[in-house]
């Protein structure tokens, strides 16, 4: 491959290592998929594209530091979870979170200690799941998430504004009807979504990255986040958080995980994932209500929660199959017995 | 056995494997007593009866499209978390608890989904669990259950009423004295409840189809239901929550999955099952009153935590032996390495 | 060694298995360790030295009682949880916390078979991560913990007072200044609210207990706490909470499991030792605030959680290196395959 040139060049390799870091989001081993989706983001704020970079360095470098298996970093499996961490703490902080604000430095000390605790907890919940030949997803970033999000509400040094996003079906309008707009702009921002881009041509960006290493991989994200928008327009979503991608991101990352990179992608593997990306999209809704009270959003929990449940107990079932490409191993970590 | 008859059947034996998925929700290997328990489910409410169906149906025959482990399917352990995710849909969006509601075609479409959902998560949880020689329980019903009657109550599409049923201690009245119909009916609906049925009839006609398997197993349960009812009246429980059961269900899972089930009944396993008895009986009242403030009911959360605390580390204390039955092939699922 | 006399004593040897119970709530085998810390609570409260006595006695009998795994009941193994289950009990139902009062006959049974259950969970949690190579440290006391404090406030029969312990960030006034006794009493009381004793001196004592084993470990819990004390007033926590020792006990704690007690004390897992702290202390506001709507207390899950995350997937950091002592044995409990 054209970009093995650089994943082992003395220099930049630590560069190629980020840039795949960025693809991993979208699960996409490919340091120009990376370059894509950053561009994306700095289309919308230049702000945001920073501190994608800062998370992917931040926890890529953890890694580095403490001596990571060379080849879960090599792949940018280090990275993708620091990426999400670091926008994530902005983006819930920031009083305008279409464009994110510059962090103060008690915040930017903050950030990149989550972004190097999500690598630690990369290592063990890969380690806890290899067993099982399951991935660990975003949970690490879910978990880290939510666990610095609530903190940074609380502590005088950091200057958090009130989370200026709404993060549940209920805090919109169900008075608004449907129009187009809600659906191509639906569609794309949840793509953006993912990256916590609140922009549906940021979203559309993000899946040419994605297309640049991987068509199908692009056509299901995309399939996913159609379903995801036409189940919540069929069981009556509140049309702002359809438009604002909130019921799609969960379906379209569901839907590649399910449909050709963790499992082979088949007819059974298709219809399995689109019936993933439904349920993520049920599901999205589900725990914004259970977390409405202590005001946090939902993340990337649905997609995990959906994907694992429909992963780990792929043995079981003969219909599915393990992809038969290089992506298996993703798959991660194992603990080296002595 | 008889029922082998029925078990591999070219046409018959469909019916045989949702038959005994009714039954594995109280642990009977047995299609008779998922008859039994069906009848008893109709002399409360026909539309119970008719839902139960429609949910082992939709569990047993997704995991019939996925090409499950056949020797699963057959005990009918695909069955029983879709039985309980389809009662408990009905159960808590409907206006009156007691009877149920005939559901619409979009909480139709739903209710089957989770259903089907649950058979992944049911290969999944087990998978996972398989190493520790512990099975999965109801565990998968426990979590595809929260997560789709939370977001039920917010989709436009689906006409859920309020939550009829008091779900917590704190909203029984404290001023109620204890009769003698508190004990027999309460002892009764404790069983009722595994099924949420809110009648004390049936849940001993439940207990007739456990006998038809196995009477040690219907007298672990009537015991389990006993201690249950008296630990919340030696602690004050309220009266109206001991009369509905509630104080009861998870203790007598309990009762039978120590005592019998998934343990060698002996003198140490009896004991050992009634103090797990006690600990659920405590525990849904605690898991009630941590649930209040999202409105979600205790489902048979309290029984999953206590066995698997008390079963998950069963290697370590000599005094407790695995049954040397053929109960033993539900324990589940190995994944199969390659 | 010295103490092996009593160890395996036919009449004294419960007294040592116990004593070194209480020590290893602090990671000490050794029973002197734990003398002296019982000494340190007596100095506080009376009645919270007896209640420790109870939870270590309930938890180290019924592992007893059940059979279990000899060289575990040996290092004490089974009574660390159950000392934290019963001061926690005390602590969280008592008009005065800081004295504690002396329980109802209802209380003493609910405390006993609380502490008797936190060993059965030790078991479980234990051989589930058995096959990582981590230990449960103090999750069977913070689940056991948990769900025995909600339903406790909701049974007649147990009269608790409303909690008298502000468990929140929230709940102090931001309008105090430090101090130098924030400083010494705040570091001191960390090591003291391990043991839920809110008695700065209490917590030196403790120290010294510590460092009858171990110089090295006394020495990581002082850093651990005064780096959790520090970072909270760099953040801006409030001195009432930072005075009371709340954000410095899981950092204490989570310093001396990663540096030294299950990870080989280095330069490198000295300074992953000292980051755990500081996320330990993050995460304590964090978890608390998290906890505010429902009125539990954190206890020690921040430390749990922490360290877990730094520790489950030590095998991919080739940085870190697992200790060569005999405290490796304590990692524990394997199933044993017939």
């Amino acid at each position: 491959m054209q970009t093995n040139r650089f994943q082992d060049h003395p220099s930049l390799s630590f560069v190629d290592w980020c840039l795949r870091g960025i693809g991993q989001v979208v699960f996409q081993n490919n340091p120009l998929s990376g370059l894509v989706i950053l561009g994306a983001l700095a289309f919308n704020s230049w702000i945001y594209a920073a501190i994608c970079v800062v998370g992917v360095v931040a926890a890529t470098g953890t890694a580095v530091l403490l001596k990571a298996d060379r080849a879960l970093v090599r792949d940018g499996l280090f990275g993708f979870n620091g990426v999400l961490v670091a926008l994530a703490l902005i983006a819930f902080t920031s009083e305008n979170f279409r464009t994110g604000a510059v962090p103060s430095p008690a915040m930017l000390v903050y950030l990149v200690c989550g972004a190097a605790f999500s690598s630690m907890a990369f290592a063990s919940i890969a380690n806890v799941l290899a067993p099982y030949k399951t991935a660990a997803l975003t949970a690490p970033f879910v978990l880290v998430g939510w666990l610095f999000l609530f903190a940074v509400l609380k502590f005088d040094a950091i200057d958090a504004g009130p989370m200026a996003k709404p993060i549940s079906p209920e805090q919109f309008s169900d008075a608004v009807p449907y129009v187009v707009a809600t659906w191509y702009e639906g569609i794309g921002t949840s793509i953006g979504q993912i990256f916590f881009q609140d922009n549906w041509i940021t979203g559309y960006l993000i899946l040419v990255g994605i297309a640049v290493n991987s068509r199908a991989g692009a056509l299901m994200g995309l399939i996913g986040a159609i379903v995801g928008t036409a189940v919540a327009a069929i069981y009556g979503g509140p049309e702002g958080a359809v438009r604002d991608g909130l019921f799609g991101y969960n379906s379209a990352l569901t839907a590649m995980a399910l449909g050709g990179v963790f499992l082979a992608l088949t007819w059974q593997s298709f219809f399995y994932a689109v019936f993933g990306a439904v349920i993520a999209s049920w599901l999205w809704a589900s725990i914004a209500i259970f977390l409405t009270p202590i005001s946090m959003p939902v993340l990337t929990s649905s997609f995990v929660l959906v994907t694992w449940l429909m992963l780990l107990g792929q043995g079981t079932f003969k219909a599915l199959a393990p992809p038969a490409t290089p992506e298996e191993d993703r798959t991660p970590v194992s603990s080296k017995p002595s």
